[in-house]
């Protein structure tokens, strides 16, 4: 934090403005807890604040959510409790439900405009929570998303059915369980960035996800990379974030 | 693997041609023992093929780099050994050794022209042959690199010299051990895909790299990925992918 | 994947049939979700497509196993839940009800007739539904049965009262908890194939089953292969192919 | 053991003889240790008597192999170091070094005539070793061994110029470090009898081979069947068992 | 089990008699499940027939219990459920519950005659119910028990008023949890047999029992042996062993 | 143990008084189940004999706190369950419950007086029982305590907003789950002893506390030690520890 | 230690002399490090004093054995290295060195007469030196010891023929490495307190010795203990500890 | 890092100056790498900066011990090799190896006067250079530091001669390996705070530290906090600091 210093340095010297040294401090805390905090964040940023539910209490989601609406920012809480949602439902009328994803959304302001292409794979019926949390969050940071989450009976098959939709994709989530061999699967049929989920579907060895995340980390394909197990928003936003085009390099 | 046949059926009645079923199917493993190998691959797709050096007899590595380099690619071995390396520069005299990177390379066809911009950050003298690879890795995936290595004393101040860097790529490969919470320093600072890779040092309870790895996949802050721990190669490949722009979403 | 391309250009070139490039390939993905499925399928490869059961809602079951039974394959379905039991029970009048190994079976096509012989050994009345859930499977695979489960008191002595049976058998399927040192008892009396399947069952140290599988894995008597904890219907499979003789060797 | 009186008290009677007993017992133990040993044991059971390297002095393990050949066995000695090869082959003239497999034989007896078909699949280079201890093994038990072991660049493909070798096997053995894909592969492939062979071949969080076991042990296709780490000559073992048909079945 | 062999040439020869035989064998396995049960079992033995309650059907629980006591033996049963309990006292008149070990037995046959002393100690109230269980089987086994099991406010230095109590016995089992240093703490002041029983109790880095097993194991006080977490049944029957002074030595 | 001889001959030649050797063997244990409890200790000592609640029956646990009571010291009891805090009340009518701590004391003797400063500090809502824990331990050892519990959406720039709160503090409670990296930052910010105590807030790889734990031990930063996981009492105890001053070095 | 001050009190009032005092706490720690050390300590109280060898320097080792012959104390040390031995045996010309066991032993002075009978039991070559360490420890707790360590071939065969001396003894040390079954086959066929000692022989799944503890843990046989992985040294202290009769119970 | 922002805005307001908003922030990190290194840095805040041996070329050890030197900062490096021994005293004459520690310090100005007590404990001899790294660390944070590190024979009883000395200390820093439950005892003794520090001394169930890091992390004795394995070094700074009395509360 000693730049910290320099910083001082150069906005007591004139020699840059405050706006300036928060645009090379990284705008990202800035707007956190301020009055005046910036309504066009979530437009430019497109990644809303977003509210991790579990151990908080009913009235603090709906205190932290009113907080981030009187802010002018939407609202994305993911892992919500039955009592959660109850609460959230009770105290705002227009909170859009996502039953797949655990999650709920209240959009009152403009969203970024989508752009880019994220796909989701994933193949069983129990893996799909964690599949529609990652679809989620990457729509939410902007980007097109679409799903290839055949259960049951298919499996590769219908994959391939899906080959044009992984080619033209900028990002690619996938997740599985078990073994959790799919991520290699699909690395081996399109040179696109993967980003592996493991979930904790399994038993026995499977030892609620870690066999899954070890396979993922250890793919002799090289261009997976990996997040916690069950972490379908850290997939998501990651995916997002390679979707997007506004750097400048 | 059921999409065989539906591949076949559609080469048998003519709808598509055989390369054209290449193309659908990806083009990655079809000139791998081939006589035909396409010798644009690697500018094409900015991974040439890659040698991994552990367990491989000198000779066998003098034998593939050769078939390689007879098919038309150009040659990267990462990991080589002492032995490996005298070999090779024994039997070819354009071997690039890269010390840092524990890697060769050959290159005696054109690569795809550089483009974007990785950076690759690491902190510790001891993390630098993880960080060189993956630098290396990038690289010759068609990145322009940028390392920001400081090694002893100097740390996060020398980071935020390199903000504007940092901001204007397109991938940044973090790599730290011990504890390993550099990644979500970066992350908290520029909104741009970070890969993390844990490195093995430590003593202890860093168990190998394990400490780091956990703590990097259960960062808070979202957007951070992870690879296998001391796996540069893999966390360079990844930014690499990132990097490229060639997709049609 | 790369022999896709080598059939594409056999198929295209007349030398091998779609059926034959698909037999080449290996049928068993290619019946699914196709609508013309091999109604010969179960009675030819012995194996029937099989549903387990966790994860999965009951409304998706009915929807599968109808599915399987429209495309003209029987039913076998594991771990079922009793909402699950209830509302496959509701949709279909013939669905035979594995009590002891939590399966259910629809039976209305011809399946292949018994042959060889399998048997499945378990010593503590908690492992039962393990080896009951082995039984079935191989039995579903084609092979005549029989289950030395002897409950409580008795233990090797009535083991041995088996020998016959076990020295006429062609795979043996032995499931154990605890400390699992059955199977190397069992590899020690008899020269068959064994399946060793580590059971939960235990505290503390046995690390729901861990212990019992290292045990399994470390055996000094060699012939002894392992599967996954509690894995009764893998073992089944497995046996019940090591117990067939099909192939033209 | 309660048995034993069982058989006491039938021995006694004269229900049954000796030899019956033994017979009814196992004869695996019989001739250990007797005067009287069975010449012909290692063709009539195909497992001959093993010796295990490690921890033995080299006088030891000559002073062993002159037992067994005393006793008219062959002799099969694995992870034989260099001192204990050269003890051997100082004191025998015949000593066959299998140098690929690091195993030693010596044939002076006749030889159980070969059947059936093991086929041994590795994908890597650095797997070899244990590929070929299982090779060596289910030779000795009495099978027709066929390697695919292609080293280096090649991987899939090969495997699939191999379809009717696999599919005219009786029992198939996958070697694999990294993730441990490759038997869930195989299994997809062809309907045979898999045995997995996890290798420590990998780094980092391939944790000495454990995340391969983990990855075969959790694979969702059912019929693989798993070994201990390296255990080349236990896969050999299980696969020469599953090979023969000598049961009554 | 080669010695079958020769034990049943002794027998046929005349050389000795069955029931010597069963003697040389170890008289262990005899009565099990045969018809002329030893109804002085017990009382020579000092070990009855013990039922582990978890994983059985209370009818299950009802008919083992029958069996025993057909057979003329004392019922001991450990880790009863509470619908086991319910089926046990409806079954039979005189069960006897010890709600503290969470165990019944039922004596209708004489038991041997106490001898010695076996102390059980424990410091939490949490480790009651593992120390209980101990001294009941302690007791079983002919032993008189004693326990020193202060909950609460005091400690080592209600331990030091048993010294004499302590010094007096023929082997100790010291019960704990949390960091589970309690039995180096007695090994440091009494010079006796002491079997250490990690339990559960703890929370976080406790991990179940496992600190403090591992402590134990790691104790640099001589003296100590340990067995399984919670497993106060296997450290009473050792003690109870260790203080019976039947041997001939 | 040894030291006890010295002091008894230094005791029987007059050498000291008792209670010069009690003083001198550290005076922890003297008051402990004796009738003569020194009244004064708790203010002298600053830390109140603490009952721990898990595993204690609700009469046990009032049974204790009238002993403690009755000897003249308050009650602080940890982690109370519902059934324990309504035994405690119906028994005492001055029973102070301190919801957030899961914790309750019962005050009626003279307390140390509050000296120096303990900062605690935590960021997250599901870890805030453990860090009110934490305060409640460190406030009965005599310390000012301070509390940093921003909940929700804040985080470091609020952290920053108390920094001269910190620097004023003699040693701070850092108390934080997930990837556990914030004492990390704290002790980047100020010089004070910080202890860390990891909580099992998270999931997957958070494994229960242990990624956290093992980050804060592998802190490249010094002057931090760490508790076991959700310990807030013991931290609470260590930092009061270090905020007294009535040592005489 | 709150007892203190009661023997404080006792021996002040002269109720108790110093030598009663010490004789209460347990004589153990008393003669360490005074000058009056009790020359008969040893044939009392059977342990001799015993020097751990790793991470001592050879005049460490040289000193603290001198000091322990002045004490008029035998010495024995274990697990020395090459350069440790050396020093010892230039400094002391009686020193004799057990190669097996890697220990070596100093005596001066009477021991203790032997009694009863400790057995010692191991399979492999490779467990030998454990099991060496296991008997000299036993033996100089003055056990009258017996090894069976049949190397090799032989097995479960060999060990038959020793019943009478296993049904003996009164006290059986059983080391095994692999899956660490041996244990559970010794207790079923004697009734005698064993003590298991696991080995670190073994590859791959046996974790250095992990998977035999936890087999030796989770037997199904009570009566068995287990000591740290490779502590022969104490498990032969354990066993001579059982072994000994001079308690007063 | 929001908190910059307001700090740019009161620095470019006048409100406070750079060495104000530098002091606010933590002088910590403000010196490292700036020309204008204060070169009373040390004396003021008693931690000099530390070089951390592995991993650094000795030319690199050199290059960095010159720039501190030439920053007007003492030198203190620890874990040194003797590659880099060599090569630091070749380059600068005042070189003071400290051999316990493993660590040199070069002295050119002046440091910290020397304060309080911090007594550092271990009890084997194996664990000494730890205790040596901690002592050397605490007294470069200014304690004046005592040792008592007795080797060998003895144990507790010289502890309790010490007993003043610890009671004089203002920390204690406890080091153990095997069973690691000095720190409890040492605890149990005095009140003070008390790092533990767990070293990798030990074998099998040690798990190189990891079982002495259990027992610390669940003692229930509080005050105890706990460092990495082997971490003498951190355990130093962390008691030094605790050690002094520069704060203002």
């Amino acid at each position: 934090m000693s730049e910290l210093l320099d910083m001082l340095a150069r906005v007591q010297s004139g020699d840059i403005t405050i706006s300036e040294a928060a645009a090379a401090l990284g705008e990202r805390e800035v707007d956190l807890g301020f009055a005046h905090i910036d309504t066009e964040r979530e437009a430019r940023r497109g990644l809303p604040e977003v509210i991790f539910g579990p151990g908080k209490a009913p009235t603090q989601m709906v205190a932290i959510a009113q907080a981030l609406l009187d802010a002018g920012q939407n609202v994305f809480a993911t892992r919500i409790s039955e009592p959660q949602l109850a609460a959230l439902q009770a105290a705002f009328d227009d909170v859009v439900h996502h039953k797949d994803a655990k999650a709920i959304t209240i959009d009152r302001f403009p969203r970024r405009e989508a752009e880019g292409a994220v796909v989701v794979v994933c193949a069983g019926t129990s893996d799909l929570p964690v599949a529609a949390e990652a679809a989620l969050a990457a729509e939410r940071m902007g980007a097109r998303v679409e799903c290839i989450c055949d259960v049951g009976v298919a499996g590769l098959h219908r994959l391939m059915g899906h080959l044009d939709t992984l080619r033209a994709s900028r990002a690619i989530v996938v997740v599985a369980g078990m073994e959790g061999a799919l991520p290699s699967v699909v690395a081996g049929l399109v040179q696109r960035p993967i980003v592996a989920v493991p979930t904790s579907v399994g038993y026995g060895t499977g030892l609620n996800g870690m066999a899954a995340m070890l396979t993922m980390l250890n793919s002799c394909v090289p261009g997976i990379t990996v997040v916690n197990i069950d972490n379908g928003f850290g997939a998501g936003v990651a995916a997002g974030m390679i979707n997007r085009r506004d750097d400048t390099a």
